[in-house]
């Protein structure tokens, strides 16, 4: 893809009281990551993290930017992976930070995708009881969802990021250049999380997606406008809902079918976090329809977007051994967002329509998997 | 010592917005764990956290107590002592919540001392990015100091308290009862702690202490009140700056020396942790008196006061092999409230008078110790 050099800095303020700050959108912004770094915390020193794989893309460019603005720097590599959100990783990380005697006005950089900028600032968030954060998100997944809103984590045996804390940072750089280096099945990945924001509450930008999806795929301004609403989008609901006492749960839309899904063909393996979230928006808009709350003709517009950016849309499209219903809810059981036994879901009432179903009676959910199994 | 039975329950609130709580402070308290915990989430389960000590004492009361109010509990025991404030013991912990399966509304209940508290606290903090906590502490050092406040953590190789985060709790319970099981030395230390509240801003509280040290260790009403009177002191400064940005520095008053002193002698040595506060407190009194800003008198005052209990005052009385003034600066030098290489410390007007030195110069410092280890 190309990446217009006409694309504007776009600015999205992330509001949160004396946590509030801004995400910066644009092109060619990580050269200006030091200059901005400097500005923060006038005569403070960081580290960088990131996995192999970003380190030999993107570290030297953003290691020059460092040190052009003075600002003292040590990378930090970590193997690239979901393996990575470890409490080994984790320690390595914190100790190295100690080694380093970095201070509480440090800033710890996280220069990667989801699985770096949650371990980076879950150590930004213990290390001295929380230190200065910043995300340089090198994916598009990253840069419309986890680099947004400060859940931070690490992976268990028991399920995915369920170890973690709220720590938010002084300001996320979103070069939108990085994503030329992407591969394109990682960039149709991360569009499924744009396509959620419109699924959630915004029925006129999943229009408006269905219509410039080419344009998005291809880069330049339409990229970073999609990008830009998605952090909106986002922020909007993490201002809200900081710590997840309400609305925000609305963001795990396809996420509790997703998360299973992930974990039943193994973390790593043939289903990538933004695939299967796809699946899963389908999947929610299917049962929200076999409930009586969704048209159907919503559920197959869903379906046919999804299908013709070349993501799946159908439980049917996984590996036959990860397709087991009474697997894939015990998954779900363990999911987070289990309340007092109870399932909670996200519906929908229609594009752009979702909501919270609390108490979502299990049996419901294992026919509407055996359903979806023998579609 | 006994405890008696008039002692009234008192209450100290803790405001910290939506974070507020209670600490209830009285005899027979821990009896009325179970129903306090059913009020505060009802359908709700516990994990108990303590250790080998505290459980032998104290945790088949709290069991008791539990299922008699129908509050489904199990207990996770981890060994006594500093040591256990580590990474694998966090990562055992939090794997015990998970594999109980224990959601965000459930309890994590810390029965034990400061090491319990921290180690369990952060867990709380952590799992599902933070479950509810509860700490009923066991020493007077924690009832009046590490239960109130939220800091949690766990030590690394570089030092005490490094790796945590702020979590505060939905109540804490002091019952009195507990400390007649602690041996006389570790309630002499934890007194040290009762004593630095008067020290900071409080000259009234020190002179009741003066006056009702006998009563004090004694129990009874008198002790009840120390604890009270503490809890509001510690609660104040909180309230004021939770996350120690600013003032709630000052309740390190005689704690960069104390550190220090503690890890030049080694955790789990010959110095417990209020024993080398004493002397911290006593160390900053009398450098704050060496740099002019505190009458000499004063520094007397408090020194006579701790050793009329039996605390110790003087750095000649530790080990000698801990006395080194350059080991000692460098291991202050590596405490967390360290900013951009200025040793921060806090030193006194006089009793009651207390207030935070920053950019205290190392030299200064380094001949202080000179002439501490020569006295």
């Amino acid at each position: 893809m190309t990446v217009d050099d006409t694309t504007p800095l776009l600015t999205v303020p992330v509001s949160l009281g004396d946590r509030s700050y801004d995400i910066f959108i644009g092109s060619g912004l990580l050269a200006e990551a030091g200059e901005r770094l400097a500005g923060l915390a006038p005569g403070g020193r960081a580290m960088v993290v990131t996995d192999e794989t970003v380190a030999e893309r993107h570290l030297p460019a953003l290691m020059a930017a460092l040190e052009s603005a003075k600002v003292p720097a040590e990378a930090f590599v970590v193997p690239a992976g979901e393996a990575t959100k470890s409490f080994a990783e984790l320690e390595r990380l914190v100790d190295a930070v100690l080694t380093a005697r970095l201070e509480r006005g440090d800033t710890i950089v996280a220069l990667g995708g989801g699985v770096v900028g949650d371990l980076a600032g879950f150590a930004a968030g213990i290390v001295r009881r929380g230190m200065a954060f910043v995300q340089i998100p090198t994916t598009l997944l990253a840069q419309v969802d986890s680099s947004v809103g400060g859940k931070t984590g690490i992976n268990t045996a028991h399920g995915k990021n369920l170890v973690g804390v709220f720590h938010q940072p002084q300001f996320v750089l979103i070069d939108t250049d990085l994503l030329a280096t992407l591969p394109p099945r990682h960039l149709k990945a991360g569009y499924a999380e744009v396509v959620k924001y419109g699924l959630i509450d915004d029925p006129v930008f999943f229009g408006w997606l269905e219509a410039n999806a080419p344009a998005v795929f291809a880069g330049g301004p339409a990229l970073a406008e999609a990008i830009a609403a998605s952090c909106r989008a986002k922020a909007r609901v993490v201002a809200a809902d900081e710590r997840e006492a309400g609305n925000r749960a609305l963001l795990n839309l396809g996420h509790t079918f997703g998360h299973a899904l992930e974990a039943a063909v193994g973390y790593g393996g043939d289903l990538v976090h933004g695939e299967a979230v796809a699946i899963g928006m389908a999947m929610a808009f299917r049962l929200s329809t076999l409930l009586g709350f969704c048209p159907a003709e919503d559920a197959v517009r869903v379906e046919r977007h999804l299908h013709a950016v070349g993501l799946l849309a159908d439980l049917t499209e996984v590996p036959a051994t990860a397709r087991d219903p009474a697997r894939l809810l015990a998954l779900m059981a363990q999911d987070k967002k289990v309340q007092r036994g109870a399932l909670t879901l996200i519906l929908t009432r229609g594009i752009g329509r979702s909501f919270i179903a609390h108490d979502v009676a299990a049996d419901v959910i294992a026919d509407f998997l055996e359903d979806e199994t023998a579609r």
